[in-house]
């Protein structure tokens, strides 16, 4: 531990990921003390069309269609 | 908050989700007395063959046959 | 199925969740068309000192403190 | 209950799945004491391109080379 | 891998937890062909309170209240 | 989103998860692209007696009696 998910729009590149694992494993070492080799991390990818939030599914949201649009939602 | 995460079978249409999201999100804001724009809802969709009941994947569990040919399991 | 998990923060009452859980499920038999002995729901109670949005703890988000104060946070 | 979520990486076989999930449920029933018919049992498959250890992406990482090659990761 | 979470209703002992643990890693070892180092189980303990099937708490559904005071609920 | 889930052994100050909170939503925004508004965090805090490796308890596995000491285990 800690043990880490992140649920999180489809569409970002191996580079991004790579980019935050290791960054927030760095975050986790320095300021939880975790050992490096027990940090863990797992992406959930999910689309537009399976979140909402206030009631509206993400792909009908006007006020998140930049987001949705930016990460090839 | 709060945050529901609701896993099912795949299957369901886009309008049964976004009418289970409209409706759940309006029970937390009376029932529960959250911010509308505070209550998040996740789909996690899975497939008959990776859920198991009792020891005996839904897949192949007869007694569960007519709900998963229902949803396009 | 579904399960249905509810993260929220921790002070509702048992009356609250009673009601909740009723409604939640007379949705999922009547939209998502869910066998009621199917629906399994879990409230997962937090307390504002172990969430944050923004990078902000709700205990310490000034513009959540009214809704921290309204569930005994 | 239980409910058993079991997070592994994609590619092993419904026979697995299958044998996995009736010799846990039998633990569950014979160790926890549970009832074998609220024994419930979700695998989610993924990819070692979306898991990191040590902040390192379980499909750019030298020492999960062999197991993930032997599950078709 | 596999991580596995394992819900279940609070009240049992720490050998049971031992064992259920060792039993279950056994069977991931044998059937899914994982390493045993790779293998790792968290238990979430809830109350019969904060879970509910059909609609109805655990706490207050007669059909489970054997298994609720069983497991010292 | 990213919602983020952070299972770990409690015992952290509220410092560290103010901290740590802070830093992953900035990783969030400049790696992932997030906005800020959208990064949620939760950290689900255990002890070392319902969390297993290997198949053994942390609370009596000696090669993690160091980090669980540490963290007030």
């Amino acid at each position: 531990m800690p043990n880490i998910t992140v649920e999180l729009l489809k569409g970002r590149t191996v580079e991004q990921r790579r980019a935050f694992a290791e960054a927030v494993t760095e975050s986790a070492v320095e300021i939880l003390g975790a050992r490096r080799q027990d940090v863990r991390m797992v992406f959930q990818e999910i689309t537009p069309d399976v979140v909402a939030n206030g009631g509206v599914l993400a792909s009908e949201d006007a006020s998140r269609a930049e987001v949705v649009a930016k990460h090839g939602g």
